[in-house]
């Protein structure tokens, strides 16, 4: 499925921590940034995820803001 | 300020289109990958955005998914 | 691609209404319902979306809001 | 009170599973497909939620993305 | 319709801009901050939203933020 | 640094709950109403948030809602 979706960036989770309902995902960007999604228990269970795998981080272009020093 | 928002990624402005009351903003991230941000015309005049200005892209944890093949 | 993403509802594109950087697409949900996304007018291009179109309109959890009577 | 948010639809609350501070509520959709919303724990039980209630899923349109085929 | 929504916030609107197919528009709260709402142009115009109208704007809390000096 | 971030109101903590991995905090803004952010458990630890401290609520304008009576 190709999707609307502007940011689609790879990686590899480094990290999860699972809570009650939702769960906190790490996911060491390749070119070497990190990037955290707060997903679904559900989600996670249902994707199978694991530290080291591939994976890819998706946001909606609307949902990104800028900074400038 | 210190923000509670997880996702903090450094990059340098790329493209800048205006359009009537939003503009669209890419940003090549620091090691390679590229954001899109749809942020308010307003706040591109307010940040004097140019071409080549290094920037962070922000993103809410809440709102990063995540994919797999 | 697997999406941790909870909601994908299918849907036939209904109407699509190009602004300057943004567009409104209308989808008819398979069952009756609408929904209308504001997605960047790039996305409907790079999709080449048209009406009548088979689309899964995609949704966090954590976007959706309830409301009761 | 009428809301500028563009989607509103309506359904039955399916599942409620509740979490330390959110959590996960299912609607099933009038015409079929199923949503799934991340709430707050405060919130189900200021609405009293229950399964088989009437419910509307309200996603503001700026949250919808778009997958094709 | 009560809503699941944390964030309801009173105020009277200050100024719209109306774009080719989103508009901005300036809610001045209760108590004398200001919010700038993001909408669709359709919105606006089905609410029949004018400058000084009294209006409440809504925000779910997973869309908050928080920052520290 | 400074933000696209259009809404950025200011007020003081009024309450804070932990949860698994997300928490919720709730903010007095300075002229009279509350606003309650869903964020990470870690972002309170890292920010060492409690009850009492000033901090700034931040909203991007695309998220938020408006209604009318």
């Amino acid at each position: 499925m190709r999707l609307s979706t502007r940011n689609q960036l790879t990686g590899t989770v480094a990290d999860i921590t699972i809570g009650s309902v939702m769960a906190i995902v790490k996911v060491d960007l390749d070119g070497g940034q990190q990037v955290t999604a707060s997903i679904t228990k559900d989600a996670v269970e249902e994707l199978q995820l694991s530290v080291g795998q591939k994976v890819t981080a998706l946001v909606k272009s609307t949902e990104v803001m800028l900074g400038v020093e």
